[in-house]
């Protein structure tokens, strides 16, 4: 297997040997079924997200409750981060109680009174997990047909009927180039496809981190701001971006996701589904006992933020793990003040790092060096999303 | 590892990459040093030969004798035999009570009284029976870098102070074509070179079978014709080519190679070196109790001769072997009758089968089937020796 692994990576593969391997990574482990399951009688208009891995990508979040109180299901099969990138189920368990550990049933019994339920993907193609560990010894892991198979394994088994891919692109994302994202976005596509699941990409900017903060409790409250109706632009817009294509992958139209921030009810949806798999939003959120602050030297506005520099400070600050198993803490994370455009003042704060380690603190500084500036001139705005795809 | 070799077979290695890499297998175990020997009082000149393989190929086996009778010494590392070609182990040990399990010590006191010693290479650059191994199974054997550095890894750590590489080019040859097997005699002499051990490489022709016999008792049998003067002229012409080559290595000059063959002093030396080694040449060698016959059905002359038919025919009666540890049959093999060019009437004999196991009878005729036709011309004849390198 390590030597097919080193082969693919040099040689690639053709789409019909991408769709072959996924389906036999799908077929290493059970598929889920829910389209017997039904709400009022209609069977379940069942869609997922996924997101390639982003720097402050928490829009799973604050999306599935939007897409949930329109009418959506969402059988969301969810990972932990690994390196740079934060994972949904590190984010989430940073509410106390909370658990994705869920049974077939338990899934099951969700998706019809709750609407969605998150869940390891562990078990789901159990043989990724294998070929994942493989991959990470043979450096082999930066393969987009490894990548995508990997991916698309666990989301043709996971049971969500149409699926939307935010495939990010630059400095902070997996793949840096947009012909690569772009390939990574079409080959996904066709795998969905090809195997029974309408499947749409959006490709979307990852040069700079989405919203202003970047960890795991300090992401989960940022949600709970888009979804009391106020939040970052930028993580409302792609919420919304990609709550309108899953409604209408799953075939739901007449709704206006934007309006369930305003009337509160996607907050509500966010609250049952948090309290049905055991978490107490009612207990305050951790926050690294540690901080410390950057502060601009001069006065203007800042300049470029490279999502990769503030990514490596978060996990240096115990934000993130560097191998598969490792603990995170939930509390660690960088807290953006300012970002890209945005005015600062001599001396005022541009980031504050938390982190239960104060010896952590030194390195994340170091990370951040060079990772922004603060000039005299705005700097270019940067399209959130580049292109849709399928 | 497998990965590593997948990537070798699949890009290659620069020069410093191989010279680097067989240097590693080298170190992986001990490197013999026999420079501090003496015989009458001089430093022994210490040259071996290698062969990347061929059928029929029992050069070894006359060329030792004429090189010690010339006064070289040789530390022959030999192998055993795998897929299609014999090895000269395999062969010699159909000698009753010969061994190849040699000392350290038993293999210096013989290079001192003998002037050669044949051992089995097991022990040098352990590393290469790992590697061969994972070769095997990840279908990355067939890489030019991985055999020099296989081949070249156990000839520098066998002591030896100058080698000559007799490189088979050919249907018959593991590398079927000039250019490949020129790439990997460079390649090995570079290595040679590079390490200290002034290394030449002669390409020879191995589209058709070298003599008339090949298999393992009866290649003893042909070496012994040609150490008593006689034996097929295509044998007999490479192995003093061969000599000269390790004579001049060697820095030995003013002895004809061919007077050992004529004075019996050839002989004299094999049979000391194989006494030495337990071996009794009194003692008939074996042959195959089952044998069939292969006649010609018209008179003419025999055309061309598939080396690689007649490779596997012998193959199939027992004289080889599909994975390491198998036993071989050591009186199974192919007597050729006629080789090409030379006449033979309706109903003449040109190959004679042995095998111990009957069954093995058909299949191997099978192999036979194309490999060989009777026609009114006699085909052209091919150089035995190509060219020279290094």
């Amino acid at each position: 297997m390590s030597a097919l692994l080193m082969a693919i990576y040099l040689r690639g593969m053709t789409p019909a040997e991408i769709a072959r391997w996924t389906a036999a990574m799908v077929g290493s482990g059970q598929r889920f079924d829910f389209t017997d399951l039904r709400r009022d009688g209609k069977p379940l208009a069942l869609v997922d997200k996924h997101s390639t891995g982003g720097v402050g990508d928490k829009i799973t979040i604050p999306l599935l409750p939007v897409v949930m109180a329109c009418g959506g299901a969402v059988p969301q099969a969810s990972g932990r981060g690994l390196g740079h990138t934060g994972g949904t189920l590190d984010k989430l368990e940073a509410i106390r109680g909370f658990s994705a550990e869920l049974s077939k049933n338990q899934i099951r019994q969700q998706l019809c009174e709750q609407g969605a339920a998150i869940f390891a993907a562990g078990e789901l193609a159990p043989a990724d997990r294998k070929i994942y560990a493989l991959r990470d010894v043979t450096a082999t892991v930066g393969s987009l047909p490894l990548i995508a198979s990997s991916v698309m394994s666990k989301k043709l088994a996971e049971g969500a009927r149409a699926l939307v891919l935010d495939v990010k692109v630059g400095r902070g994302a997996f793949l840096k180039t947009e012909p690569e994202s772009r390939e990574l976005a079409q080959t996904m596509v066709d795998l969905g496809n090809a195997n029974g699941v309408p499947t749409r990409a959006l490709l979307t900017d990852m040069n700079r981190p989405l919203g202003y903060a970047v960890g795991n409790a300090i992401e989960v409250a940022e949600s709970l701001d888009v979804l009391a109706g106020g939040g970052p632009a930028d993580v409302v817009a792609l919420t919304l971006e990609l709550a309108t294509e899953m409604l209408a992958a799953a075939g739901i139209d007449g709704v206006d996701p934007a309006d369930t921030l305003r009337d509160g009810s996607a907050m509500d949806r966010f609250r049952a589904l948090i309290a049905a798999q055991g978490g107490d939003l009612s207990v305050a959120l951790p926050v690294g006992a540690a901080s410390e602050t950057v502060t601009a030297d001069r006065a203007g506005v800042l300049g470029d933020l490279d999502a990769m520099g503030v990514a490596m400070a978060a996990w240096r600050l115990g934000a993130g793990r560097a191998s598969p198993g490792e603990p995170v803490q939930a509390g660690a994370g960088v807290r953006i003040h300012r970002r890209p455009g945005e005015p600062v003042a001599a001396g005022e704060a541009v980031f504050t790092l938390y982190t239960d380690t104060p010896e952590r603190l030194r390195p994340a500084l170091a990370e951040l060096d060079g990772a922004w500036s603060v000039r005299d001139t705005a700097p270019p705005e940067l399209p959130l999303v580049i292109d849709r795809l399928g």
